[in-house]
């Protein structure tokens, strides 16, 4: 079981994104630059985060995205969903009625038991991601960062921004 | 993010194994039939079953698989793992060790919070998984099947007892 690539880079550009003043857009190119990865790669995660209504495209000049909500208001699942799907990792084909020993679709009206216990742990491991916020983990990165490497980010930011 | 198809199939053997009398084995050509899968499938997860302590193979003519330990002491996460390996759904490249405002590895000694609220939900995942045992999986069929599903089950596996 595998996240998609995607996720990691969307949690990173989304909290990036928080940092940016709500009057102002951070162009394309310069979010992959930031994270060091091509920019043909990110478009269509960007792509996926603005559908999902995390971020706006902004046109122009001075164009580029920022968030389309606050930080507070989007929780880590949003951005996780909105690159791998709401879908649980679990599938379940209905093996039981399959084989020598199984009967017609109405012997089984109730769930499958283990569908069921699949399906409480996809909602635990959702509830965990909805549990936290891109705004908490923008301040963790501020709290936790040595104060050189904030002054780093945040004269990269005033450089994109000018 | 998907569990591979063969999770499905390891939790139903397991489950119908659960109900084999101890002293006895089902001949792995016979769990495959029980669920309409092919043999050859079915041999690669019944062999990651046994190397995992949860199923045992019995040698000889009146040979086949069993549980190496009773049902009560088989969680679900047990199985899943057997199957799909312990790794978190999420794998940390270090992006944030990346691109033009990065520092040296010495910057990056507290963990990335990114990394750390999605292996918190891993373990949330797991937890709930390991809270279950294969034990209540097939008390649970027992109790939630129509009387004559039960009765199909149970002489299908008197059969291939014989």
């Amino acid at each position: 079981m595998k996240l998609s690539d995607g996720v990691e880079w969307a949690l990173h550009v989304t909290t990036l994104v928080a940092f940016v003043p709500a009057d102002q857009a951070v162009p394309a190119a310069r979010l992959a630059e930031y994270h060091g990865v091509p920019a043909a790669y990110l478009a269509k995660h960007l792509q996926a985060l603005s559908r999902a209504g995390i971020l706006e495209a902004v046109p122009g000049p001075h164009g580029g995205y920022r968030l389309a909500r606050p930080a507070a208001e989007v929780t880590v699942l949003d951005v996780v969903e909105a690159i791998d799907g709401t879908e649980s990792a679990f599938v379940c084909t209905e093996i039981r009625q399959r084989g020598p020993a199984a009967g017609p679709p109405s012997d089984y009206r109730v769930p499958c038991g283990i569908h069921r216990v699949m399906n409480r742990a996809d909602r635990a491991w959702r509830d965990s991601l909805r549990a936290v916020t891109i705004a908490e983990i923008a301040e963790g990165v501020v709290a936790t960062s040595p104060a050189h490497r904030i002054e780093a980010g945040a004269r990269w930011m005033e450089e994109v921004l000018r």
